[in-house]
């Protein structure tokens, strides 16, 4: 599997189990919503800071959010 | 402390405790060396997959790289 594809269900999975929309996410980390769905979808790679607001906006550490995408590569 | 100025440093830490140089980390890695100078002084931030390259070249996980940044901004 693609890191953007494994870190695109990643997002979303979290998103999904925050119970939070995307537009609310986009809200939350102040990106666009469309980005936020591209990332989804592994249409785009986050940068650093990226990765960071959305960890921030999902309450949850950005290692987190890296070590869940590590499982789904089986790393 | 600026995200990608954690970045760096802990890039660079691990480098140097890896004792390579930023030449031979740019081979490991298939980046360019002036981009590894410039990602080491926060001068630009890297993506996803650049964290994972970084990290397999680096023989860490990229959540490690990512838990140390976040120990300097004391997240």
């Amino acid at each position: 599997m693609e890191i953007d594809k494994a870190f695109g269900e990643v997002l979303k999975q979290k998103r999904v189990h925050n119970s939070i929309s995307q537009e609310e996410l986009a809200y939350l980390s102040n990106l666009d919503r469309t980005f936020i769905s591209m990332l989804e979808r592994g249409k785009r790679q986050p940068s650093l800071k990226t990765i960071f607001v959305l960890a921030d906006a999902l309450e949850t550490l950005p290692s987190q959010l890296i070590s869940e995408v590590e499982k789904k590569l089986k790393l």
